[in-house]
C-alpha cells in the first residue's frame, strides 16, 4: 500500500501539527523481545481479573435485560450502572453524589477527551502536573491547549506555585492526579488537597480530579478525594470535575469511566459524546452495573491491593539493595509505580532515555520520564510499574537494570 | 443543583458555539406518553437480537482469551476481530481489503468523529447530502466546518451538482450514505457510484462511504459499496473512507464499529483514537470476533432483512392508501426508513415539524424532516421508521397519522 499512501488526497487537519506519536509507542514495539522483564508497562495484571464474576455479571445482564445490554442507549449511560457508580464513590466518602450528577464515559480517557472538547479553544492554558499521563498531554494538545506545568513532589502538587500559576496565566482549568499520580506515585496530602479546592472556588478555577487509582493503596486509605472533600468547602463542587475508572480495579476492557461535574459542564459533555460515540457500550455496562450489584467488589479491590502492596515493596526493596544512590526515589503507598530520578552518583548515568535502549539489551524494560512533561523535561526520570511481573522476577529486573546502569 | 450551575467557573470552547442540542432529541422526550405508536426512532427492533448467539460469543472469548477480553487492546482494534472483519467485507465484494486497512471504531459514530478530529480545521468545507445523517452534521459542525449539501433523488446523490460543488469549494472531503441513507432511505445506482469514483480521483478529493445499513436489503441486493467498486477505478481506494457497523445487524450496545481508510489517513485516525478512548471496548471486540467467527450472521441478517421487509410493505401499503396524495415517497429498497414529503394536495398541511406535534397529540410519532438538511431545510419532510413496529400497529398509526393530517 505504500504506492497509495503517496497519493492519497488527504489534507490533514491544523490540530495534528500539535501532536506526535508518542516516544513510548515506539518503545512498546520493542518489548516483543522473547524473555524480556517489562517495568514498561501502564495496565493492571491481567491474572487478577475476577473473570468469574464478570462472566456472572455478563450472563445476569444478558438474561434479566438483554434489550438494554444490546440497544442503543442514553448518552449519559445506562442508568443502573450511573446509580453503581453513586454508590461506588459514595463508600468513598463521596456521599452528597447522585446518579445523575455523573455520565458513564468510554474509560476515563473519554472523559478527559470530553473535557477537551467541551473547554479548550486553540491558546488557552491548562495546568497540568509535572510529570502528568501521557495520554493526557496528546489529548489536551490536540484541542490545541497551551499546558503550563506545576511542580510535583512527594506531598503532590505545589499549592503555593499553582497558585502564583493561576493568577498568571488564568487557565481554563487546572488537572490533577492527586492519589498514586500516574507517573509520579505521589499522594496528595490532606492538608494540599483541602487548599487545592479552597483555591479553586477563591480564583474561580475549575479543577479537574483525575481518580484511577485512588482504590489501589497499599496499607491504609489515602485522603478523600477532591470530590469527597467538596462538601466541606462551600462552592467547591461546582469548581470541580471528577473522573474515574474500573480500568485499574475490575478490567480495563470493559472500558468503563465516569465523570462527575457542575451541571452545565456535564450536559455539554454529554452533548459532546453523543457525537464522539453516541454512547458507551450498554453491553459494557450492563456487566459493569450486574457487577457492582453482586457485591463482589470489596473483595476484588482487596485482593488486587494486597497483591500490589506485594510487588510494590519488592520493587523498593530490590532497587534500594541493588541500585542504592544511583537512584532515588519515594516508596509508593499505592498505585502501580515507582517513579525514580538517576542520581549520577558514583558516574553512573543521569539519561533514562539512554539507559532505557541499553536496559532493553539487558532484557528488561521501563519508560524514560521525560515524555510525561509537557514542557522542561527531566531526562534523568523513569518510571517503574510493578504491576504485571511476579515478585522473583522483580528482583531478576532490577539486577538487569543495575547492570544496564554498570555497563 | 440549578444554583451550582450559575456558579460553575466554566468557559466553554468557542466550537461549541457552531451546535446545538438536537430538535429530535426533544421530540423523543414526548415519546414515553403510555401508548403511542412511535415511528421516530432510529435504530433496530431489540426483539430481534440473536441474544443466544450473543451470549455463546461473550462466553466462548471470556473461556479461550480472558485476558484478552478484559485487558487493554491496541488502540486499531484486535487483531481477530479485524480478520472477521475484512472477512465480512470480503463477503460482499471487498476483497482486497485486509485486517491491516481497517481499524475498529467505537461505533460507527467514533468513525465519523475521527475523520473529524483527523481532517476538518475550523472553516474547511464538507460536501454532504441534503438530507443526511444529523450526528454527522452535529459532528462535523463541532469541529467548524462548514458544511455545503449536494441534492440526493431516489438514485442517490446528484453526481452532476457534485461536480460542480467539488470544483467550487474544493472540499476537504465528501460524505455520503449510498445505501438505504439515512434519513433517505434511497440507494445510489451503480452507475452514479462509478461516477462518483472517478470524479474522486480526477479530482484528487477524499470520499467518505458511510454504510451501516447495506446488509439490509429487502429482496435484491443493492449494488456494490464504493468500497468493494473501487478496485475496478485505478486510484479509487486511495481516495475513500469506509465506515462500517453491526449495530444495525447484529447490536447496537456491542458499539462495534469499523473504517477503512488510506494508510496516511487510517494511522492520524489511530492516533486521535488513543487519545479518544485508547481502544474500543475488547470485552465487545472479542464477544464481536467471536459471533463472525461462529457462522451465525449469514442467517441472523436473512431473518433481520426478512421481517424489516415485511414491515416496510406494510407501511408503505398503508401511508399509499390511507394518505394517499397527501404524502410522496420512494418506497425503499432496504433500510430502516421510509422518507416522505407532505405534498398539500387537497390542502392539507405541508409543515412537518408542526405535524409531528399534532400527531403526538394523536398518539403517533414520526421525526420531521428539516434537522437532517445542513442548510436550506426542506420542512414538508419526515422521517418514518418501521423497524421497531409490528405490522398491525404499523396499520394503526397511519391511521393516527392520517388524523393528525386531517385534523
Amino acid at each position: 500500500m505504500s504506492d497509495c499512501a503517496a497519493s492519497e488526497p488527504v489534507r490533514l487537519a491544523e490540530r495534528l501539527n500539535h501532536v506526535e506519536t508518542s516516544a513510548i509507542r515506539e518503545l512498546f514495539k520493542l518489548l516483543g523481545k522473547p524473555g524480556i522483564i517489562s517495568f514498561a508497562g501502564g495496565f493492571p495484571d491481567a491474572a487478577l481479573f475476577d473473570v468469574d464474576g464478570i462472566r456472572e455479571a455478563t450472563l445476569a445482564a444478558l438474561d434479566s435485560q438483554a434489550g438494554a445490554a444490546l440497544q442503543y442507549g442514553a448518552t449519559e449511560g445506562l442508568d443502573a450502572l450511573r446509580e453503581q457508580l453513586a454508590a461506588f464513590m459514595a463508600g468513598k466518602g463521596a456521599r452528597d453524589v447522585t446518579a445523575t450528577d455523573l455520565i458513564v464515559t468510554t474509560g476515563s480517557q473519554q472523559a478527559l477527551d470530553l473535557i477537551g472538547k467541551a473547554l479548550i479553544s486553540p491558546g488557552d492554558k491548562v495546568i497540568v502536573e509535572a510529570p502528568t499521563f501521557l495520554a493526557t498531554i496528546q489529548c489536551f494538545k490536540l484541542y490545541g491547549a497551551e499546558l503550563i506545568t506545576v511542580p510535583v513532589d512527594d506531598q503532590g502538587a505545589d499549592v503555593e506555585a499553582l497558585e502564583r500559576l493561576i493568577a498568571q496565566h488564568r487557565p481554563k482549568f487546572v488537572y490533577l492526579i492527586p492519589t498514586f499520580g500516574n507517573p509520579s506515585g505521589a499522594q496528595m496530602s490532606l492538608e494540599r488537597r483541602r487548599r487545592v479546592l479552597e483555591l479553586a472556588v477563591r480564583t474561580r478555577t475549575l479543577v479537574v480530579e483525575d481518580d484511577p487509582y485512588g482504590d489501589l493503596y497499599f496499607d491504609v486509605p489515602p485522603p478523600p478525594s477532591l470530590l469527597a472533600l467538596s462538601h466541606e468547602v462551600p462552592g467547591g463542587r461546582a469548581c470541580l470535575v471528577h473522573c474515574g475508572s474500573l480500568s485499574k480495579v475490575l478490567s480495563p476492557g470493559l472500558r468503563i469511566g465516569w465523570m462527575v461535574a457542575p451541571p452545565l459542564l456535564l450536559a455539554k459533555a454529554t452533548m459532546c459524546k453523543q457525537f464522539s460515540d453516541a454512547h458507551t457500550s450498554t453491553f459494557a455496562q450492563a456487566t459493569a452495573a450486574q457487577y457492582l450489584a453482586s457485591g463482589r467488589m470489596p473483595a476484588t479491590l482487596q485482593r488486587v491491593r494486597g497483591i500490589y502492596a506485594q510487588r510494590a515493596a519488592a520493587m523498593v526493596q530490590a532497587l534500594q539493595q541493588t541500585l542504592g544512590a544511583a537512584i532515588d526515589f519515594v516508596p509508593p503507598r499505592g498505585g502501580l509505580f515507582v517513579w525514580a530520578r538517576l542520581t549520577g552518583a558514583g558516574g553512573g548515568p543521569t539519561d533514562a532515555v539512554a539507559l532505557a535502549q541499553r536496559a532493553i539489551a539487558h532484557g528488561v524494560a521501563f519508560v524514560p520520564g521525560a515524555p510525561f512533561f509537557a514542557r522542561d523535561p527531566d531526562v534523568a526520570t523513569l518510571r517503574l510499574s510493578f504491576a504485571t511481573v511476579d515478585e522473583e522476577r522483580i528482583r531478576e529486573g532490577v539486577r538487569r537494570l543495575a547492570a544496564a546502569l554498570h555497563g
